[in-house]
């Protein structure tokens, strides 16, 4: 029963994931949009979401040029469960790259704000010097990420580490390190896109809880993705499994950074992302 | 001559940088101030100068709580020589964080967007898992980097690399990696603050530039830094160089990815930094 997805899903109902990012015109720069259970975290919805809401909420405006290339999200305060509204404005549109300024709130009050650049993009030389990992074995050689005491989005990805899971236990047996490499997908499977590349770029746990092994409380104050992919990359993977590596850079007074990378599973950097944590001590 | 500063600098004059970076109050949350000739890039201002301009509108305002962990910058437009205005809001204050909306104008033009994430920090258990590159020899040791045929504000850095300086001619020999190490301090020198050491976090050349030694147009479309010092870690560092390590991550399709950290000589992570540049094939 542990590997059985958080809800029924009826393919003929839309997928968990686009009801989770689901936006309601309500004005010319306006949305309306409701947190889903699937994707709750210990308080309010799991944070890769509210990336991907206020990334669709560009995507989605009629003012729309061309695919994100960057994404900053800035975490201001504990969303509720419920209905939120998002504001997306075009700040600057120039012949190949659009700005924008985006945010969402609840009640009045902002709980998040984001900046995303979209930009068309043409063929031209390119390179990756990042490397991608080693001797990664297949995704259906290893077991799916245990979901017993996990809040309910973990339900909502197919997860599978070679290294750097979730402790099972809180031993406060503290790691020399906390990197972590893993095969990850909508569970169940959807095309990738970028609001769902988005909201994967967030399902690595907090590099604090796998390098000391103990429970403290955290939050993500801000997270800034770069996409590398364009869309016919994405569609290209399609359903299969990414490869997704995190790891800590530093912890300091408060506040940690931790970096990830997600790749194809031929090998292309997909995007990269970085955020910063708080977290008590 | 080469080594001599761009302009006379007399000590009782403010430090060109300060003079880059003065704002004057226009209005509860907007500023005015001005591009400098000594920071002028080749065309309008070193991009570094712009990020501390806006992270110095945060930092002057009455309403600032704590000192800056996080920063993003969106580059939406070329800023022209000249005046702008600065618009600062903080757009949320809780009991330990608050969060910034910027922007940067030019004739009621957005040229820059920014948001940044203040915060009270207190002491907590440390870590730091980005390691300081190894075997760096002394910046005494390492000759001042060329500065003929180089935009001015490069004359408002003492730069000593040991690896992966700006070529002497662009000969068109492409690099396998796009990998520098270098000792950096404001010249002439000057304490180290958030504002100057959010712009030596975009004193790394353009990573193309290294890689490919052939010149193509860039741009910087979005600069992201985390501050893992606090402002004791800054005084302590004072006016000594900072070293500073810079690689690529990924181009493609006419947009490179660059990331940096920014270490003090006593192997302490004073802040990261990761951007996204348009270049032109």
């Amino acid at each position: 029963m542990a590997d059985m997805p958080h809800r029924p899903y009826m393919p003929h109902m839309p997928h968990p994931f686009d009801a989770a990012i689901a936006l309601a015109p309500t004005g010319e720069h306006t949305f309306s949009g409701a947190t889903q259970a699937a994707y709750a975290n210990m308080v309010g919805p799991f944070g890769g979401t509210t990336c991907a809401v206020l990334l669709n909420a560009a995507l989605r405006h009629p003012q729309r040029l061309g695919d994100p290339v960057a994404l900053t999200v800035n975490y201001a305060a504990a969303l509720a469960d419920g209905a939120f509204t998002v504001d997306a404005r075009a700040v600057r549109t120039n012949r190949s790259t659009q700005h924008w300024s985006l945010s969402l709130s609840q009640h009045g009050e902002v709980c998040a704000t984001a900046s995303a650049v979209f930009a068309l993009r043409r063929p031209t030389w390119s390179a990756t010097e990042a490397a991608p990992p080693q001797h990664m074995p297949d995704a259906a050689s290893l077991p799916r990420a245990p979901l017993q005491g996990r809040p309910p989005w973990v339900r909502c990805y197919d997860m599978r580490f070679a290294e750097g899971g979730m402790p099972e236990r809180f031993d406060a047996q503290e790691q020399a390190h906390s990197r972590s490499r893993l095969w990850v997908r909508d569970e169940p499977p959807r095309p990738l896109d970028f609001a769902s590349l988005a909201a994967i770029c967030d399902v690595f746990f907090p590099r604090i809880f796998i390098r000391r092994r103990r429970f403290t409380p955290i939050g993500t104050v801000s997270l800034s993705t770069y996409f590398h992919a364009d869309a016919a990359l994405l569609a290209a993977q399609g359903e299969r499994h990414v490869l997704g590596c995190a790891r800590g850079v530093a912890f300091r007074d408060g506040y940690f950074e931790q970096s990830a990378e997600v790749w194809g599973d031929r090998g292309v950097l997909l995007a990269s992302s970085q955020q910063l944590v708080y977290f008590k001590d």
